[in-house]
């Protein structure tokens, strides 16, 4: 599988900065909004960009490794999870409703069988990885599968009018598999990018860096050898809900669609589609920063200042519910507030 | 005039702590928003708080200091922003367009004469401050008739069903008066508490230290002195707007409503109602970090974690309005989420 992300067009930088400049208000002055509406009129083109149809997929999958006792609640929690979501009383389906974002709930690999349900779409993968501590957490064309079956389901979500997207993540033990990716991906110390996840003791994240010490250990996975072969470390090391939010960034961007990434664990993925595919990231807004250390450490690296910090650490797609609005409003301003000719407001002193 | 602030009503602190902590997730894992879920549902003394209509005030005047050469736009850019702000233009509209909050437009001591107009609430006190280098801005008559003349105005719009209320300023200039009364209320160095405003020079800051230097000096004032008479230090310093928005803040959380505290501006008129009524505190929810570098020192000095860090400095109340959204899914969390036992999803492992 093959993703082919056209650099951005930057033909129309210039004239996008230009109407941003002559907004009434001094010159950037809207922060953070300002460059995001750059962004996104790059990415489509356009002076006067529109967003339609927002869609968070949040993608489910148990993990093998929480048999070492790496996560602070019982593995049984993702899918009673996504039972909750499904009856729409998780905190991502208020977001999602306050901000009129469809909401697309997939088991990517939950360990057990879900009923029926015409609210969820079922692309397991596999009941579960395996434990990444003993070996491969999935094997390739399990992976493949992943990258492979998250891209149609963005290319049908595209096709029915979307083109902007978060991705959101579901699955105990989760912070674990991240943890190893952006190590190697970030290139910051394991012990560094291993924190407490959904409340580990102090005692429990020293256990789970010790057992992820030895994950690496196993392999003896270097960065430049996750660089050089990023599906080796996604399926050494990731679970079936970063395999696929990895391939849905890649489809996404190769969409042209306006990619936002979520925290701790979407951000281990876009790191892998990164590696995957460096054009990835011109597609890609940043919305929150999460309260798990780690993530912190990576958006630093990444040389990137994420929209929100409200000291979340959720997952579920929720940091990029939140910046929703602010992603509107960054559109909103580009093409609705005057310009300081329209009306007749003086410019700065010389 | 004087203001009666009840202090918050915490009996049902823990109870709503409870039902926070039962929401299907980690706990504290919504980081700020369950603070402010907490802060809102203590001001409504309620586990099922409701925001109603939510309404923005900019407040609009000119400041005689301007004559000193302290700001990057000449001083008809506050008349002008006016009227760009009654034709839907300014960025404040768009923001209250999006977020459905009804904008009010109110002259507290525009320079110039406005043309009536219905959507204008004149409430104009004089024709600017007088230059507080060389004398007190207003008089002591003026400072309580715009205390008293916003304060009507929350009032009218309480009773029209507001519970929740931003200010917002426009006023070249007011950057001047806001370093003032910020260096004195929250005992930051004047020198700290200057900044670019709307965009001066690395020399244009270096002269407008100076400016204020010599204002300061002119009365001798100390912090001891203004927390003893905030109101002198008000009318030594302030602007028409800064003393309408602190008049509106008292009066919104004499009335129980939530106040939204918006960027270097509107935390001056803070600092100066907190003076007056230390209360006051306990009703609001602090919307941004301005890039004006002052306001970060004074909310640090507050102990306060704003929700927004956006790089915005545009005052009219735009953080505010950027974090209503915020504000409304702090209060839908609390009410819609379900509990794990509502969901039956299990808690955390002991």
């Amino acid at each position: 599988m093959r993703f082919e992300i056209s650099p951005l067009d930057t033909s129309l930088q210039s004239q996008l900065q230009s109407k941003i400049d002559q907004k009434t208000k001094p010159p950037g002055a809207l922060g953070l909004l300002e460059t995001t509406a750059l962004r996104i009129g790059l990415i489509q083109a356009s002076l006067n960009p529109v967003l339609n149809h927002p869609v968070i997929a949040v993608f489910a999958g148990d993990h093998g490794v929480t048999e070492e006792n790496v996560s602070a609640f019982p593995s049984e929690v993702t899918a009673q999870m996504v039972l909750n979501f499904l009856g729409g009383g998780g905190a991502i389906n208020v977001f999602a409703r306050q901000h009129g974002v469809d909401l697309k709930i997939v088991d990517a690999g939950v360990k057990v069988a879900l009923p029926a349900d015409e609210r969820l779409i079922d692309r397991k993968i596999a009941a579960g990885t395996d434990n990444f501590v003993r070996g491969c957490a999935m094997s390739a064309e399990q992976c493949d599968e992943a990258l492979m079956q998250s891209a149609l389901l963005v290319s049908d979500w595209h096709q029915a009018g979307s083109n902007i997207i978060g991705f959101g993540d579901m699955g105990i033990g989760n912070t674990s598999s991240a943890a190893m990716l952006i190590a190697l991906f970030a290139e910051i110390p394991l012990a560094d990018a291993v924190g407490p996840g959904a409340g580990l003791s102090t005692d429990g994240v020293d256990h789970k860096r010790a057992v992820l010490q030895g994950a690496l250990e196993r392999t003896g996975m270097t960065a430049a050898m996750a660089r050089e072969s990023p599906r080796s470390a996604l399926l050494e090391y990731g679970g079936f809900e970063i395999a696929m939010i990895c391939g849905g960034m890649l489809r996404a961007a190769e969409l042209g669609m306006v990619v936002l990434v979520d925290g701790f664990i979407a951000t281990s993925a876009f790191l892998c589609g990164q590696a995957m595919q460096p054009n990835l990231s011109d597609y890609c807004v940043f919305t929150h920063r999460s309260a798990e250390p780690g993530h912190a450490l990576a958006l630093s690296q990444l040389n990137v200042e994420p929209l929100l910090d409200l000291k979340m650490r959720l997952g579920e797609g929720t940091g990029a519910a939140m910046a929703m609005p602010v992603l509107y409003s960054a559109v909103a301003f580009l093409n609705e507030m005057s310009s300081f000719a329209d009306a007749q407001v003086s410019g700065k002193k010389v």
